[in-house]
């Protein structure tokens, strides 16, 4: 027996393939779909039909954007010696929503990781060689998360780029602002004393 | 500044209008969404304009349905004289999954809120007088939600059948199967005390 007519068991079972959303939220989304305007319905369906087929990789930094080179590769306003190397391109909309980074990225679409099989050839690596070698990079800023594949994949990284010259910097470890010292794990109390600087 | 291309934008706000997705989900879904499988991604889209498209509402009984009347106004098996008044249509799927109520279902799509300025006549309620005088129908089980609006909704559906002669039932409240008398509320008490059956 089945509960629902068919293109509403399709919606729902469509539905809760995306992350994070179960059999009973699916529902509650297709519910309230099918009580949406159909202007309104049609349009989620064409944003997700035009996102997937107009997003890309830029092929200069490998962010998420509509046009090749993306905004920000083509924006010679930026500085164009500094690349800040993140591991996605949510990373590079938490950048730049900080509005204080005026230089250029390279997303790797993920980090080293041999626990999970990912090797430095599995991610977009290669093209930040090659980009060190054919632009004037004066600093690689290695913004990769502060966890142990993001670790060893800035340590491999400014290994790799140690012969060329280029000033390769990480991102400081420490307290977050706002945050108490007393709640704080040995870590990062120990990563903010060890990075401590004269006042 | 923009953070991200415009298709992309589009894709998160689209998707942040339903329920219980905020901004944060939204940016996760979408995200997952451009990493998708074109196919799958557009299995999705698809499902969503198809659902919208060929879901409506059964002309007998409101239920949704992608044929009218729907399979269960159709299925002559089923018991053609006991109709249950339900809210929604997920109640009517809630019932179905039970496998032993046998009848037919009446969608109210609604239930009485004179707090919300919801009357009798913005709920699907004309419909079911219309079809307890033009079918014989011998009982009207009322399983509408045990909460204040539900209640008065049972209610004046119940006095307003009752010069018809027809059974007006309602669905027993009492303290959930496998649920603690220690945990229970009064309310739920009393009603378990006052619907109490001889054994």
């Amino acid at each position: 027996m089945r509960y629902y007519a068919k293109p509403l068991n399709n919606l729902i079972s469509q539905l809760s393939k995306l992350p994070g959303i179960g059999g009973k939220t699916a529902q509650r989304l297709a519910f309230h779909i099918l009580s949406m305007d159909e202007k309104d319905a049609i349009a989620i369906a064409d944003a997700i039909i035009e996102g997937k087929r107009s997003m890309k990789y830029c092929s200069v930094c490998g962010n998420l954007t509509d046009q090749d080179p993306c905004g920000i590769c083509s924006d010679k306003t930026r500085d164009q010696r500094v690349v800040c190397v993140v591991e996605n391109a949510r990373d590079v909309a938490a950048m730049e929503r900080m509005r204080e980074f005026n230089g250029l990225y390279h997303v790797l679409h993920g980090s080293i990781s041999p626990m999970e099989g990912i090797g430095p050839e599995d991610i977009n690596l290669k093209s930040l060689i090659l980009r060190l070698q054919e632009s004037e990079i004066d600093e690689v800023i290695l913004a990769t998360n502060p966890n142990i594949e993001g670790e060893a994949t800035a340590m491999y990284i400014a290994r790799l780029i140690k012969p060329s010259g280029i000033k390769a910097t990480r991102i400081a470890h420490g307290i977050p602002v706002g945050g108490d010292l007393e709640y704080t794990d040995e870590i990062t109390l120990s990563k903010a004393i060890e990075g401590r600087r004269e006042l």
